[in-house]
């Protein structure tokens, strides 16, 4: 069994704070700031540019992607990391694109929207007709069919952590002759994913959530052993060459997923990666889903026996990520005083209170706490103030 | 006059080491570990997802964007920071190309190779017949015709220093109705850029180098305020959305050069480049320029008095970034001579030796003993040991 009250040592937790939003932005793993310190101070400060070779820089990508790897059910050698999740979609669905001829992308509204925008921008840049098509998640399977060139998913709503057949639509995807992109974000850390054993053609994610990496941690790209000698790089940056210190004038891609690396990666992040993707090892991603499932039933449990918030999440847990939402119409100011009472979950528009599960560091007692002031909170009617109704720029 | 024995205190130098290679990775600035670790401690760990709004993560990008476009030369607010310069070559490419009806981008065998791949692949993934032609940096000017849609140039030539004329060529472009995109990876933080002045179209650098941002340090880019409001995103991520928070279904690009903002940037490298840009306040980019000039024509002439080099770099200081270059057939071995020996510089296919001058933290004394360890180097012929020519994965 895994020891979470052993993982939940490694992180740091603010006094006060019972924090629902890992599945935002994970917490500071002890470990990192003195991690990040030490790279600073003894390979930058000291060995400056042969940190590269030195210090093992160059080598990290594919290093922090094998870590990565492990964790979703990546073959090892098949995972990059690098960039910006919104980045690895663009190289992912180009990638896709450029295997097919037919013109249509099929995604449905539960997708992160800076997805779409990508495939938006994408097909403009294309310029030949390309077609996104946008469909209720409960639509997807149904609208399967020949025209689908490719089928970009993100697993798990943002908004009503919603779970997504991974395995079976895949499967109907591959039969009618569709090329498969996943969106790991909200799904990485948080479930048992296997995305060799689901047969997944893409996938990418970020490790700012689930994987704690820190604010503006990179994110990874899997690209599957089938695919990984043909797939066609649209940024093809130097690091993606196979052979960037030869200085060819001509791209030629490097092997396998290194043609998805891009530019110069970020060693500073990748050391907090680093650290935070410790709490990993010896947990079993089964008993991480089991854990995440008691926890969030447990919330649910406890919110409806106090309150009449609507669930927006699927009630069967085995059909929800590691998020559970309720659906308020004030609840942009109800979250804002939750916040004000230490709780951190954060609101989606129009209307939901989304609220993280992270066996990692979160315990029960604390999920019972946060539906009690939860409760309070909507009892009293604390939230209708005009102080939790004035927005900011980030929500 | 500018305080170089000032600013030179700022960095930490490694004891028994000569840093002639500060433009490929800037040294460690001593407040960098620091800054990066209170961000992690106070702000990441403490505020947790507060920290995008209550200690500004999410408007760095532009407040960065301003400090570094005060060294170029850039409006306030027109420079946006994160990604990496390739990522930034292609968006300012991409939105140079939705300029124009004309297919062909110009540029120069002296230009970065990850910038002719980034082009080479833009033109793949448009698929309609685009061509890039590379031509000797010094027949760029004469093969300017109206057949061109794009110049693409980085001022100063990775290899050899040499210096391209960035307003006589942009003038010269325009006058053709040629967009141009200007990479000053190697002239931010090296020279007197003007982007405002040469009425650049668009402009990328990174910050890694000069302006010592650390390793995999974030890019930028300068969009002119007479394309700001019409330039096209290729990579149209939720942060360069208009309201990224309304989370609409449909891309709307954000004001400016906003749009030029992909996905979560970086936090934890742009704390160490916060504090590496503390370096410039009060620093006067004529002063930096003449010093870089001393530096660099001393070295050439120690270098010439004691050994037989040839010199790569143009002769003339006016035309040469902050680099010198020499070339020897065997360079890559007389460069691992010269590292082992504590004098830091690069080797650059197929024979460049090459050596940055950087003013900050550089001084004569050390420039004089770099010439003559490079001088023992070669009359000793310690160069020509087997341990110097074994390659190693990054030079």
């Amino acid at each position: 069994m895994t020891d979470f009250a052993a993982t939940r040592c490694l992180f740091h937790l603010p006094e006060g704070m019972i924090y629902l939003d890992g599945n935002s932005l994970g917490p500071l793993p002890k470990s990192a700031a003195e991690r990040v310190a030490a790279m600073m101070r003894d390979e930058w400060g000291e060995m400056l540019i042969g940190g590269w070779n030195r210090a093992g820089w160059m080598a990290q990508p594919m290093a922090l992607g094998d870590r990565i790897g492990a964790l979703i059910g990546a073959e090892p050698g098949h995972v990059t990391v690098g960039d910006t999740l919104s980045i690895k979609v663009y190289q992912a669905l180009a990638a896709a694109l450029a295997m097919t001829d037919r013109k249509v992308i099929l995604s449905d509204n539960g997708n992160f929207p800076s997805d779409l925008y990508i495939a938006e921008g994408l097909i403009g840049t294309l310029g030949r007709g390309h077609e996104l098509r946008v469909v209720e998640p409960e639509a997807v399977e149904d609208t399967l069919d020949e025209s689908i060139g490719v089928l970009m998913l993100t697993e798990v709503d943002y908004r009503t952590g919603r779970l997504h057949d991974m395995k079976g639509l895949t499967e109907k995807a591959h039969a009618l002759g569709i090329v498969t992109v996943w969106d790991l974000a909200h799904s990485a850390g948080a479930l048992s994913v296997d995305v060799s054993g689901t047969r997944a053609d893409f996938a990418v994610g970020c490790t700012y959530k689930y994987l704690n990496g820190g604010p503006g941690a990179p994110a990874f790209i899997y690209v599957a052993p089938r695919h990984a000698e043909t797939a066609r790089p649209a940024l093809c940056g130097w690091l993606g060459h196979e052979a960037p210190f030869a200085f060819d004038p001509d791209y030629r891609p490097g092997a396998g997923v290194e043609r998805m690396r891009v530019g110069t990666p970020p060693i500073l992040q990748f050391a907090a990666l680093n650290a935070a993707l410790d709490a990993w090892d010896g947990v079993d991603m089964a008993d991480l889903r089991a854990a995440s499932q008691r926890l969030s039933e447990r919330f649910i449990a406890e919110v409806e026996a106090r309150t009449d918030l609507v669930l927006a999440s699927p009630r069967d847990p085995a059909r929800r990520g590691s998020q559970v939402s309720f659906r308020h119409p004030d609840g942009y100011a109800v979250m804002q005083a939750l916040i004000a009472r230490g709780v951190i979950g954060d609101f989606r528009a129009p209307d939901i209170l989304r609220f993280g599960f992270t066996p990692l560091y979160l315990g029960e007692e604390e999920v019972v706490e946060a539906a009690a002031i939860l409760s309070e909170i909507l009892t009293t009617g604390t939230w209708d103030r005009a102080e939790f109704h004035q927005r900011q720029a980030v929500t």
